[in-house]
């Protein structure tokens, strides 16, 4: 398998870009295409032992940062590391691109300039996999692709993601449900409403229904599908408070000798903790309907998030996602 | 001041109502109406020493439970304790209404049997009163009154929720910002993006735009506006996220031994911790928009969540909050 990494993605790039793809390199035996400024990306390699590892490097001349508008970048920087990663899917010279860059940028690139949209999606969607109770893994989408959604763009989230759930995540049967503010099926808004009439006429997917955060949290389905609007700020409260929560655990533990004793005796068990929460563990999370693997990470990724990333890319590559959503797609639109 | 307190709210009643209004009694020093079955209440009331409270009781030959369908108990059960408290206010004869029972109910008994709206109010709204960092305390509106909110009702709930602000909860030139999934001027849906343009017109309002989950529980606006199926959404994410953290940290520290000690020695920052996170501090929080004070608690509310729910009436009683909405939407009507 070939993997392309952009290595200009993460807000320290490339340092943890490159580190990421050398434990991968290492670990899954893949080739991994570095693309980057090939001095930069060349420096950090020279700090590995690559041997028996499968690494190229292509140059780009361009980059994008976290400041580039996503509406712009796609025409003003046409040799970014994005659109080079981006084409080499396209030509079918490497089967996933990863990045932890400008997520907005990302998906125009690759929506508008280069893969395009798999046959008879309507919209591309962002997803985000979390860890939840009992180490289940839950993929939710869409996170912020669209605001404003239609009822039909739901059901094709629910799709694609159910093929996500199932040939990468490997998940059984997985249960599909729409976020909403209460499970009984009196709840949620109008969209909630309109979606919900037409999973309940799709076949082949197994739609439970309304869940709320609280049992998303708890694993009562693997694929929680949104309109983009409410799936971010959903994300984003969850991510919110457990921040808050640890900063405040932190603040009155050490506010008190006692207890900060106390601290480093459980210092195991929170680091456990930590794990299970731990977004590096999952790496990243696909951008799903446009025509090639494309794995998102986040700009903080370190290396084992990197690497993670591309774990997640070879899962959907090996799981051959593209081709069940355009195939699933397809019946549904004959 | 005269409190008029549904004694059949929560879960558990009328033990935790009861005991929470002779809490409230005592500190005080308002006559507390209690609302619900006379021997059930008289029973609680006679375990406490009652000396210098001012406590009545008021019979209600029928009440509300949390299985009862809020459409419905308007009509079908014109004697419950929501509807004889209610009438009280609408009647002069209790200056606010607390209830920890069914929210639904208590909305539509408000709205459409008893109170009614403040004249010129579209929609009333649900808040929630929270703290956040540094303690300081944040009201969210609507968390779940209205699904598929109009721009007009969202400018409303800001006015409402700045009016509750200042005047009840006693902050200075509150900042209102509407929830959305970034904090620039281009994110939001069309809602959001509309319900800006009428804030930004606005006079007397220190509207400082978008903000985040993240940015909500550092404090940095004090009245949060959304449509209720997004806010419904985003505090459920908030509640959802602190259980399951508090449950994961509990799980790891009881499962090793060393852990288990550091837990005991940590466990008076942990309280610190649980007693910042409780919502039992708060109690309750209004029913913005009906023509008189009502705040709903959680059913799940204890003697300390009454009190606390009956403290948050006073606060509001106090700052004149249903004459100042009033008059800020008849200004605004002309």
């Amino acid at each position: 398998m070939r993997i392309a990494l952009d290595a200009m993605g993460s807000d320290k790039c490339p340092t943890p870009d490159v580190e990421g793809a050398v434990l991968a390199a290492r670990e899954y035996r893949d080739t991994v295409l570095l693309i980057g400024d090939e001095d930069l990306v060349k420096g950090e390699l020279s700090k590995y032992n690559l041997k028996g590892t499968k690494i190229e490097v292509i140059h780009s001349p361009e980059f994008i940062t976290m400041e580039d508008k996503p509406g712009e970048v796609g025409k003003s920087k046409p040799q970014s590391s994005m659109h080079i990663g981006l084409n080499l899917v396209k030509q079918g010279e490497a089967d996933a691109f990863v990045t932890a860059g400008n997520t907005g940028a990302a998906m125009a690139i690759a929506t508008l300039f280069t893969l395009h949209r798999i046959p008879n999606v309507k919209r591309p969607a962002l997803s985000s996999i979390i860890r939840v109770t009992n180490n289940r893994t839950v993929i939710l989408l869409d996170i912020g692709a669209n605001t404003d959604s239609k009822p039909e763009w739901l059901m094709q989230f629910a799709i694609m993601g159910k093929v996500y759930a199932q040939n990468a995540l490997q998940l059984n049967m997985p249960k599909v449900a729409l976020l909403a503010n209460g499970e009984e099926e009196t709840k949620g808004n109008q969209l909630i409403h309109d979606a919900a009439r037409l999973l309940n006429n799709l076949p082949d997917i197994n739609f439970i229904g309304n869940i709320e955060p609280r049992d998303v949290l708890k694993g009562y389905a693997d694929v929680i599908v949104s309109d983009g609007f409410v799936g971010n700020i959903a994300i984003k409260s969850f991510e919110a408070m457990g921040s808050a929560l640890f900063n405040l655990i932190r603040a009155e533990i050490t506010s008190d000798p006692i207890a900060t004793i106390g601290g480093l005796l459980a210092r195991r068990a929170f680091r456990r903790v930590y794990k299970q929460a731990d977004p590096a563990e999952i790496g990243g999370a696909p951008l799903l309907g446009v025509n090639g693997v494309v794995i998102i990470g986040h700009g903080s990724s370190n290396a084992k998030a990197i690497k993670n990333a591309i774990r997640q890319a070879r899962l959907a590559v090996q799981g051959k996602v593209i081709k069940s959503i355009s195939d699933g797609l397809h019946k549904l639109s004959n």
